[in-house]
């Protein structure tokens, strides 16, 4: 009996969402979804959302990326869509695949026939779909800006909220409560495994958790769940937080949420009781935790804040198999 | 005996350029190569030149539109090289197939691969060459600027030299007597017809004529050398030239130029003496003058100021066919 995944679908954005999908690849499903936030207000994704009225490109443009052939082909145009415009003029800055994308989707009238135009350009392993078929902003509560640390201001738009140096307490999407991509809720439903992180957490994370028809989507999910969990703390919106915190933050967040496992590299340093602290909090999740090394390491030894693509699809496989296999003891133990 | 033509290629630059590639199209040639001017510095072309130090890509890019396939990707392809992005930012006016042959270019180092990517992606029915390769600069003797009409001032850059409100004497590229592509070289010595123009004469056509080796090349040519000649007269560069001046600038700039025939529209019309006044213009350059209907016109009776392509298609063919049976016959003759 064949154990490997058919469909995979990974929840994410930005360099995080990047290397889950480069593991999703290494397992060899048959398809892959990456479903990716629209939140970004920053750079060349954010000039282009200001000046274009478009969803922001940047995180989808990753994707692509991620997801371009191994061939000459596909390589070429994964180099190109990364590729920045340098200088100081009006285009420094801006990526070639966020100038495509917008092109082909004020051609087509249509964001998601440019992403899967731009797919076809790659002989992609998969298929790239917003989480929200609109542009979103962030708003986030911040304490810690002022003197008194009672006082929450709202700060509003991922950047502002990503380099904050107070204490974000809670993140809304505006407008709040947006409807889902139904392409996006279509590939969780037929997802065997889905992914969610690593990533910047209030930016790339959480704002899939604002969306509930996701949340509902994946809590109902037979699929195996896999929350992964960031290798370091950022700088920024999660200065200070613990792995628990980032846990927290998450159920806080989306109370209905439900997943399965709760993958944390084996290396990062868990002080004091903070081990059984994660455990208990992945519970609140419906998750066991899987210590695993899964960090990506030069040949020098250096370890990165970067998941090893191999070292993850590795975790993942063995993770599924062992899944598949309960699932069908389960349904022996049932008959 | 087929007398299909193997090989055009096409001399120009601009929208005279892409008629008559629209045009070659239509004479169902093994292979099409458009021979392009590289000296734009107006608009999306003039600022990427400027920002990036490239050739300006957009006479290359109208070029690699007019070949893109008529499915529906070329179609959609050509449609998105052409786009332009609107709004009062930035990207304004920048065309999308400009972006996209400016990042190919960055990536791969080398425009010709950039636009030999470009023209696979769009199934392409030929290849795109720069005339030179590297971005080069018009510069005009232009008279009539001062209240001394003797008074010859200099006037650089395309834009300018097209605009002037003066005459414009003579016209010299920057830097002097620059190298051909060798590949421009290449094609026009394997070409069964080569076109030149129509076009904005000092902008598309007189560069051509600028570069020793391609008047060299044409000049030494076997193949069926046509001069197509505008529908009429453009304000600007050439506002008040009569066609036969036209033919004499050509001769001046290019005196060794030699070509076969004199594409002129047969609706224009030719005041007094000048008809015969072209035809001894012609004469000089070696051609016989054909008086054509190769202008577009509507639905509504309404003639436009561009050529249509079957019907130039249609003259090609027909003097195409002409021209290799004289040839045998000169063959036969000489045995």
């Amino acid at each position: 009996m064949s154990t490997s995944p058919v469909n995979i679908a990974c929840l994410g954005g930005g360099h995080g969402l990047f290397q889950t999908l480069l593991a999703a690849r290494q397992c060899d499903p048959a398809n892959i979804s990456a479903i990716v936030t629209v939140a970004d207000d920053g750079g060349s994704s954010g000039r282009l959302r200001r000046e274009l009225d478009i969803i922001p490109p940047g995180d989808l443009r990753m994707a692509l990326a991620a997801l371009s052939r191994n061939d000459d082909n596909g390589t070429l145009w994964a180099k190109t869509l990364q590729h920045r415009f340098g200088g100081t003029g009006a285009l420094a800055g801006h990526a070639v695949g966020n100038l495509m994308i917008a092109g082909l989707a004020e051609v087509l009238g249509d964001m998601q026939a440019a992403l899967d135009k731009v797919a076809e350009l790659t002989d992609s392993y998969g298929r790239v779909l917003p989480m929200v078929n609109r542009p979103l902003s962030i708003e986030a509560e911040v304490a810690g800006l002022d003197d008194d640390p009672r006082i929450i201001r709202s700060v509003r738009g991922q950047v502002a909220v990503a380099t904050t140096p107070g204490q974000v307490r809670r993140v809304h999407l505006k407008p709040n409560d947006p409807q889902a991509n139904p392409r996006a809720l279509q590939a969780i439903n037929e997802s065997d495994i889905i992914t969610i992180g690593p990533g910047s957490w209030f930016s790339s994370v959480l704002p899939h958790m604002l969306v509930p028809q996701i949340v509902d989507a994946i809590s109902r999910s037979k699929a195996l769940r896999v929350l992964v969990l960031n290798l370091s703390v950022e700088p920024g919106e999660t200065s200070g937080f613990s792995v628990e915190r980032h846990l927290h933050v998450l159920a806080q967040h989306a109370p209905k949420l439900q997943v399965d496992r709760v993958v944390i590299d084996r290396n990062l340093d868990l002080a004091g009781g903070e081990r059984s602290h994660v455990q208990r909090a992945s519970k609140q999740l419906g998750a066991e935790v899987v210590f695993a090394d899964v960090c990506m390491v030069t040949d020098d030894g250096l370890e990165l804040n970067r998941h090893d693509p191999a070292k993850l699809a590795s975790v993942l496989d063995s993770m599924y198999s062992e899944w598949v296999a309960a699932q069908a003891t389960q349904g022996t133990a049932a008959q």
